[in-house]
């Protein structure tokens, strides 16, 4: 049995391709013409030729091209209000399964119909979620653009239902095209070239990607991990190179230390929790030895909030603490860094108070902890200096945070976080705070 | 890069499991318990785990079981009337995108949620087919049923769109397990076993299938073509095994003798129109010297239509015509098929007509024709004994049909049968009608 | 990166065709003209179409041709006689590198160098294999066509040395025409066809094959595992289809039932040793639980040997003995082997006694026991009514063996056997012999 | 079907360890001791068991111990003149097939049984030509070594025969670990790193390389081409990163700019020639388009050459031509190069001598030109500046020549080449070197 490729078929292809497209679109754009004849069932008895040409169209737009074709998605392929509201007096009156079908049929825009023939393509896809990354820059000028965005995403969170994405280990075996987007797509601690990628491929280190059938060569998202003994407390050391990576025989802990999603096109759509998850029935499956699962995570809004609570009169950092903290300057200091005991506790009370304690609508303020909180992980540890880069004393003063993913809690901890409201964290950390 | 086996993790599963189930459920269905739980935000926390429950779950239910499950699925995941008309309006107040959402939320029933929850299980959309396929025999005497079926329905035509669908060729190389269902599946001409699929996978034989990423060992639908010189005109021969089968240098045509859907569960959803065209575009690539694509397809009507049309006093077909035509008796009677020119000449007139004329809702009245010819087909040439088994006799007194599929002609075709209900014919059809 | 099919490359192949081949051939075989030059430096110049072509024409020989080929082999690309006594006359004068390598040279014959050359082409393995399968039939008639033989042998074990064969695991999702050719092949228990087949895959077996590179469609050798709960006593009762099949976990035992070669024209050349050994490894590595390893063996060779002992005034069967034993009829007897103890007594004597004592060249008489103890096995268990197929009673007086593979043994077995003449046998089996 | 990872089974493989090694092989060193067990018949009780701990012994072996390993190979598993005599003298009194394969095994030496068995083991192939490699430096203080090396050779070009070579497509989708074996084995322009390897496998361009099945990750050698339209004169521009790549439809030349080996351990078994056939195959099959083939190649001997001849009073150089030539000095000289007529044309005049008549042996004195000549191609033309990298400028003066290979005469001009020393050349070349 053999695979067909796409490709070989597409010699015949032009046999297929409707022929009055550019006579007859005239002053329109042709993109418009297609879709209008996609979207009419004049469509069906091309196969799929018809969406092929309007994913070659759509790639060969111009900004200003893209401007007027969603403009023409927002004008043309909309609601019909009336038709809803016929629709709705007619299941009033009678509820049954027809009005309710009416009604359904009614309240989804045709855009909806006309991307599901996009889709037909074999690019199609992809040029869904191009559209929709390229939606983005124009939303706040044309905030009617937001319904094709809705519509947009909406399909996508169906199409991309963790039952259909496939996690592959990332190796040095891998294709060079997709490692090469590795490089590319790292968000949390970027890669300088191939020689960085590879000492995050090394036998010490593990990386698992979501991948689409529709898109074999994109990755989703993709997290890397570093095998460890014991709770890896900062980051440089972990991103070094040496002479010579052991094997991971007598390593007991898997640290996730960065984890970064790859497609603009699907912002919104969370595929991390599954991730983290899945990797860890997958690392336990390999690895029987390794027990602990825990990240070594950023603390993105933890320098802007301290920065906002110094200036606040009312805050609860005390004005000794105040004193303190205020020699914390631009750049990293050694010397203060390591030597100054009183700087180093009160920051690390102050920065387990931001974790704990600092809410917006009763979820964590900081994002990150929202997200691993909210999968049911537990803060485990603060790390003085566990990123002393440039951007890491920015973001949280050089701090970094190890969550910790225990099977066996990682359920109750979710339902108190949804439920009440709770944090889990460790004693170690209350301890902390309570000094 | 390696695609891991979901099998492979299964190992570590059984820690993610969520425990209370049995012991919560008390009277109730163990089923209904844990789609609550994975309905509701507790099943998050698990990843994957409670939907991989439900779906072992509803395998292991008993028909009674079953019938329990959906009633629940009706009385407690559909749509709340109340919020739907709240939601109409705030919406008929204003119109805006978040009015509108809100009303497409309210309008969307509960149960399509839970559908893909339950679709996030390895097996989970192998399993929401089988319910709808389980559903089938249970809608008459429960008509509310109809409300998952549509859901399902609707939720299925979005999943397998086809831009997810791949074509892959079916030889005698293909994986035997997959093979297996062919000779299952095989509803136009059965196969009595691997001998008879043997034949059908030889050399001057194609066959193509689509399948989608989520079910890699279930074809979705299958088609058999025979390559041969000019068109064949009938089947038995297609079928027969030969000593020695030669190559194809010297064919010109492709003949679709047979196409098969497989999944019960996807009935009303099409793939027919799609596969055939792709694999025309397949065979040109591969086989440059076939010119011409045509079906040899039953005719599954005729007979019937032809019983009604005799008893009916006020038919157009003659008396004289009728006297003729009563010779045909109930088994298939060499002397009169071959050696009556009259009875030849009438029947081959009448099945023309049947298939050109004989209509219902404006559409061919015979279903293999409707298909056909919407797709853009035209009716070619109409085989007197093609077709000499029983089934064939019985259907359509052993008259077969081959529509051409002619890759010029194939838009405007379909565009007059949608538009004005023509019907393109050969010019030796239209004779015999005329005759 | 992309394995290229040679198949596609072949399009563009005519080009580099000799030309010459049927011009300047004239009266002689067309084989022998393209054979020389292929032998020549000429046809370098033409990478592998000159192969290609001997491939090709080899193919369509009859079998005359292939008796005039042969010949041809013998009188035209043997070694000189001469050049060897001069080679060697040289090397007795000066033993150095050079004189070694010239005299090694003389002594190899052309032939070879002609083999290898044949070896370019794609099916050029395959030829050669079948070459040596034609040839079997002429040696009798013409026994020079032994250095053909010899030659292809000690090329076919160097290339068929076991670091290239890999092992697969065959199933139920293995393709169809590998399947077929288990059918076809399997030379200890026939197969009756797919249904037997699927049966001997199904969850409580395991198959394992060797293959080649060169012959990726072909297997060369094949082992039929059964798992089983202590050891499997009979054979019918593991061929026998079930309405289920219960998976392994509870089973302790791995029986091989079944070994086959599967190329005659690697005959001579084994493989069976390594395979047994590589499987246990592949199913202790699969299935922990799996502790025991044993076949379930015919005992070819017993009836034979029963029947001399029976007819010979010297045996050691005293005259009791066989006057019980000449009960045995010519078919099977349910009474006879199912009540008469004395005779299941003694005849389980004299099966014990043939496999432990019976001898030639210091060997076991009986072939598969020669082989089995060879590998370093040990005769476990002899089993009444194991194989009560016609066959089976013809054979062994439907006796089977199991010979047990004790991973710790196996070493210290061989050794024995092959220095000392040891068997070792169990405990059982000695005390069955005494008594 | 499933191909079996050896690494899995490895999990088991302990048991079969022989375990006697380190206590019994008491001052001997390990390996000598494994090597004589493996040797004799002890080792096939063990499978494959025994020549896996050889391999890895031999991994761990320090320099020294290499060289008393290969004496041990010398002392003790060479030929038994002896034994050759007593052989022969019996061939020579009859001979039988038998006395010849007696006189053949005398002469085989029980290293190359070694070797076959060193070869059971997963990377035993790897393993010997590493030796062979280590051999390399130990030949000139040890000659003996040269019949260790001997026996590797011959056993390599036999278990290497093209016909079990696959041809592979290399493009930025293989695998990472083998284009980083690229970057490291390109000998005749180098690479810098990963943005060179890209550049050479855009879309205008075509890599190819063979593997053999025992070293999957190992190519053997490979070819560079560049698809350009006419003959390319000139490498730098080829190398040279651009914006955007255009396809190659309107190409109609191949252009072979680099061609380099890999493994050291295969030195002096020559794989080129039948790469560049197939690659022509290959890429007539993919692009029909392309007509022309031919080599962009360096001229290693030519600078040399010339150094020779302007010192040689008797060389045929005119007086007045060397007082040009002496312009010629250390490092590239622009003006030099480009403005200088004279300089120009008697440089190119002397490089079409060189390559046509400079002979060694009767064959041609440059081995680049030896190799390609010898393979059928022709001398096309001489491109002055076609390389002006520093080492370009100390080869050859900054000259590159094209050799083409014309599939219709390449098989004519090998034979004029082997039999008659005849070289092809274009006209141009030959009304170069007439002027």
């Amino acid at each position: 049995m053999k695979k067909i490729l796409d490709s070989v078929a597409d010699a015949g292809l032009s046999l297929w391709r409707s022929t009055q497209g550019r006579r007859d679109s005239g002053e329109k754009k042709r993109i418009v013409f297609l879709c209008g004849k996609l979207y009419s069932n004049k469509g069906e008895a091309l196969g799929t030729a018809l969406a092929r040409e309007v994913v070659d169209e759509y790639s060969i737009l111009s900004d200003d091209d893209k401007v007027v074709f969603f403009q023409h998605l927002v004008d043309e392929y909309s609601v019909d209000k009336e038709l809803i509201v016929e629709s709705f007096k007619s299941y009033a009156g009678n509820t049954d399964i027809n009005s309710l079908a009416s009604l359904r049929k009614a309240i989804e825009s045709p855009r909806m119909n006309l991307f599901h023939r996009i889709n037909l393509a074999p690019e199609g896809t992809k040029t869904l979620i191009g559209m929709r990354d390229d939606l983005a820059q124009y939303l706040k000028p044309n905030p009617d653009f937001k319904l094709i965005d809705e519509d947009l995403k909406n399909q996508l969170i169906s199409w991309f239902n963790r039952g259909f994405l496939t996690i592959q280990s990332i190796d040095w075996k891998t294709p060079a095209h997709i490692l090469e987007k590795l490089i590319a797509y790292e968000a949390v601690h970027k890669m300088g070239g191939w020689d960085d990628l590879r000492r995050r491929l090394e036998v010490d280190r593990r990386c698992f990607a979501f991948f689409h059938p529709a898109l074999p060569d994109e990755p989703l998202i993709f997290v890397e991990v570093a095998l460890t003994n014991g709770l890896a407390p900062a980051i440089q050391p972990l991103l070094e190179k040496k002479e010579k990576y052991s094997n991971v025989e007598n390593e007991n802990t898997a640290i996730f230390y960065s984890i970064s999603n790859c497609q603009s096109g699907l912002r919104g759509i969370s595929f991390g929790n599954f991730l983290i998850k899945q990797v860890v029935l997958e690392i336990k499956s390999e690895l029987p030895q390794i027990k602990n699962f825990a990240t070594l995570s950023p603390i993105p809004g933890f320098k802007k909030w301290l920065d906002i609570e110094m200036a606040d009169t009312d805050s609860q950092i005390t004005l000794t603490e105040k004193l303190v903290v205020a020699k914390l300057g631009d750049v990293f200091d050694h010397n203060l860094m390591h030597e100054d005991e009183d700087f180093h506790r009160i920051m690390m009370k102050l920065c387990s108070q931001y974790l704990y304690l600092a809410k917006k609508d009763n979820l964590p303020l900081d994002p990150v902890a929202r997200f691993h909180l909210g999968n049911g992980a537990s803060i485990e540890k603060i790390n003085w200096c566990g990123d002393t880069s440039e951007n890491g004393f920015k973001q949280s003063a050089s701090m970094l945070v190890n969550y910790s993913y225990n099977l066996k809690t990682v359920e109750s901890n979710h339902e108190e976080f949804v439920n009440n409201d709770k944090i889990s964290v460790s004693k170690e950390i209350l301890k902390i705070i309570k000094n």
